[in-house]
């Protein structure tokens, strides 16, 4: 696994033990932030909480971006695709995922039907139309979303 | 926002509300999966969890990765950098970031210690040297880690 990050390669780098204990800004924006704190909106859909926990707009970000969703129960996405590779991890609840993998045709077919719960993690195939619902009656649903090449084109 | 997400722009697109229960494959990977079923690995560092939770390597990402990461009282990354961007999100536990942000100057000078926390999220400027360190005694620290670009080229 050649590519893994725990390659130790350090040792020439200064790198003291003597730390400062700072909660100061790199360029202007804080390194850590507490997301209960971060500004959520949401965008006009009943029953969503959007939270931009790292993005392209604050951070200056240019590959990637996170987003915190929650969704009440029968709170959903619209129907959707962007060219962007995006991977959900749910966090909360469970709901159903909406694919149509063959929507970029010009007979695109019905969507597929995926369950989607606790710990789960599912992807979005670039171009793909999709809707993510919390499909259950009583529990919140919470996902991080990540997004490449940000900000997101619908 | 005209970036965001939510814009509904398919009602032409055939979108049948008849979907198909599955839980298939697309391209030969599940698009949903449980994140205690996949494999974990330390990497022979002791008191780590690693798992992809999507990346290259399996999915065939080419612009974000995402990685769950537990560390053990103690345990820690080693001290390292890489040229692509890092979002951390902390799902349980406490610990301290160290990040020296001049690392790649000549005299980079010591690290800032950052404390981390339970739902908290922080980044790392390309290419500054950093330690993701659980320093808490007691409770373990588990955190969701996106990439971009992947493999990561440390």
């Amino acid at each position: 696994m050649m590519a893994f990050l725990w390659i130790p390669f350090f040792i020439a780098l200064h790198f003291s033990t003597t730390v400062e204990s700072s909660s100061c800004a790199v360029n202007g924006f804080p390194i850590v932030r507490n997301i209960s704190e971060i500004p959520q909106d949401n965008y006009g859909r009943q029953g969503l909480s959007h939270i931009t926990v790292a993005g392209s707009a604050l951070h200056g970000f240019k590959e990637i971006e996170v987003w915190l969703q929650t969704f009440a129960p029968g709170a959903r996405t619209p129907i959707h695709r962007h060219s962007c590779e995006e991977i959900f991890v749910v966090l909360k609840g469970s709901g159903t995922l909406y694919l149509a993998s063959n929507s970029h045709k010009n007979y695109p077919g019905s969507p597929q039907e995926f369950p989607i719960f606790k710990n789960s993690t599912f992807f979005v195939p670039v171009n793909d139309a999709h809707q993510v619902w919390n499909t259950d009656e009583h529990e919140d649903l919470q996902v991080l979303v990540v997004i490449s090449r940000p900000p997101v084109k619908v």
